[in-house]
This record gives C-alpha cells, structure tokens and sequence, in this order.
C-alpha cells in the first residue's frame, strides 16, 4: 500500500472511534482533503480546545466549561436544589434537559456498577453522592440510570446507601425499553418517564 | 439546553462529517472526554497536518506526501508505464493497489461527469489525460470508473477523447454491481472485473 504517512496517521486516528471501521475512517479522510477547506481545521481546533476547555463540575461531576467550579445547573437559582437526579453519564443530563421537563439539579455517577468491568461503588460518585445529601437538603433523589442490568443493580446499591437519609426515593417510570442507552431514547418516552416515576420502597 | 461551548464546537464539526448525524457526533465527543487519554490529540495533530502534509501528483493527480512531486506509483520504476488506469478519486486507486492485482499506473481524473451537479468535462482531469497519452507510450488504457450512470457517461466520454490516440481502450469487467461505488466492492470482486475487463470498441 502506498498510502502517503499523514492520510495513514488520520485513517488511523478516525479508526479508534466507536462504530468507525477502516472503510469508513477512509472516506472521513478522503472527505477532509476535498470538502470545505475549514472542516478539517475547524475539527482539529475543537479537539485541541476540548480538554482545555471543559473542566468537571464539584458539586455534580457534570461536564462545565473551564474555570467554573460549579455547572450552570448547580449554580442556577432558578432549579429546585431539593431535588437531585443520578444519571450514568453528562450525555444522560444532556437527553434529560431536551425534555424540558425536569427542574432540579444532577448527580452524574460516571457509569454504572459492572462486576464483569471490574467496577466497583468506589468507581462511581457514589460517595461523593451520599456525602452531598448528608446535610438533609435534598427532598427528593430520582435514580435515571440507564434500564439495564448494571444500571438496576447501581439502582438497587443507591437505594440502599440513601434509604437511611430521609430522602425520597424514586426511579423513571418503565417506559423506558429495557436493555437500551437512556440517551438514545426520544424526547416524549423520557418525558412520560419522568412523569410516572415511581416510590422505590 | 446548557452545553459548554467546547463541547456544542466539537459536536458541530463532527456533525459536518458525512454520515454523523447530531446523536453520533453527541456520542464521539463524549467518547473523546472519557476515552484514551491521547485520541483527541493524536486526532487533532492528524487533521492538522493533512493539507500541509500532503500535496497532488503532477501527473497522474493522486493524492501524495507533500514536496513529492510525483506519487511513489508514479516514480516507481517497478511499475508498467504502458498501461493507465483511469478512476475517479484517490480512494478507488487504494481498492484496486488493495487488490495486487494491478501493476500498472493511474490517473485520477478527480470526480465524474454529471450535468444534474454541473460537473463538465472541463472540471475533471480529462485534458491532462490526453496530453498525458500524446506521446504515444502508452499501450492500455483501463476505464475503471464507478459502475453508475455518470461513471458510465465519463467512461464513453473518454472513450471518444482517447480513441484517436490509439491506445488499447478496456473497461473493468461488470462483475461490479450497478449502481455502487467502486471503493465499496470487495477485493474478489475487483481483481475479477480486472481479470475480465473487455475492449471498448
């Protein structure tokens, strides 16, 4: 193969990302080298950007923009601080305020339990979360993990470690399909999702 | 929806690519923030570098490292100089080299006729191929083409430009599917379109 070094170093790179194989990472390449001249720039520019410019929120461990401390959600006046919603992953809060539908504050847990991952409760925020309630604040934790089995068995571990903090507990409605991603769900099944959540006593 | 801006810049360049609809490009610049630490770099020095990286062929107008100024097709000594392999872009020219089935030279004649996309004659690489062959060295001509209607339109095109010269004309056998592009087929199917490719007159 005679493929010149930088158009092999870009296949390369378009290759590691998920659900893009060498065909495809090749007309991504090709593509940059005949399409709008800013594209590939413009890409490689937001890439660099990325890392520097995203930092991790302390209170909810969402994805803000660099030098905030806090994300917009946590430092909003206007969201109900009473209640908190635990999500897997920044994409699931990103699917949740689409619906436009919720009004309270995030707690992303940075995946789900996984023995077969090897990830354990001291793998998620789950401390952190715990920590965050201690103060009695928070009315009312909806647990959003993805309807999967590691997402019910985070459920079921986060049920149990809240239980003794006096808050409500509850679960998204089973709208959801089972065995699917929270994010790729449309905007109405995630609606009536959070609005038949249900009491997880 | 309260999205940091490096995140929204990022998802909306990887949205410009084709066939990355606003979920997927969700999904890989999420991947980016959790994935290996080095992907989003390595990803960036590789875009960055591809037009300064990389320049075209003088005489057969594939894509080749920059300060060549001919391909290493072109400058090998290996190759059959007497035979010329006509394709649109510099993708099909990897899946006919994938093949090791050819050892002839190429020329990339950078698209197809199309008067729906007001592509002309004018807008290809087709008077170069003619100079190119004015000498008279050249013994074959192989139209390899995509097997559509405008691959098909270039290829009797170029037939009539290319006849006077009295160089042999073939075409890639069709044992490609119609309809498809030429990239796309598997390499069976190409080396047997290139085993079977029949005279044009």
């Amino acid at each position: 193969m005679l493929i010149p070094a930088p158009i092999q170093r870009l296949i390369e790179a378009f290759s590691r990302l998920p659900g893009v194989g060498p065909k495809t990472a090749s007309r991504l390449t090709f593509y940059m080298l005949r399409g709008e001249n800013d594209l590939a720039q413009e890409l490689s520019a937001a890439l660099a950007e990325l890392r520097a410019g995203t930092a991790v929120c302390t209170q909810c461990f969402n994805i803000t923009a660099a030098g905030q401390e806090r994300c917009p959600i946590c430092a909003s006046s206007e969201r109900e601080a009473g209640v908190i919603c635990v999500v897997e992953e920044p994409l699931d809060v990103i699917a949740l305020e689409r619906t436009g539908g919720y009004r309270g504050l995030y707690h992303v847990l940075g995946g789900a339990l996984s023995p077969i991952e090897g990830i354990g409760p001291e793998d998620l925020r789950i401390a952190e979360l715990v920590e965050r309630m201690r103060g009695g604040a928070t009315e009312e934790l909806i647990i959003a993990t993805n309807p999967s089995v590691e997402g019910d068995a985070t459920a079921m571990y986060l049920q149990q470690q809240i239980a003794p903090l006096g808050a409500r507990i509850t679960r998204l409605a089973r709208g959801l399909p089972m065995g699917g991603d929270l994010e790729y769900a449309d905007q109405n099944t995630l609606l009536r999702a959070l609005a038949g959540r249900q009491s997880m006593e």
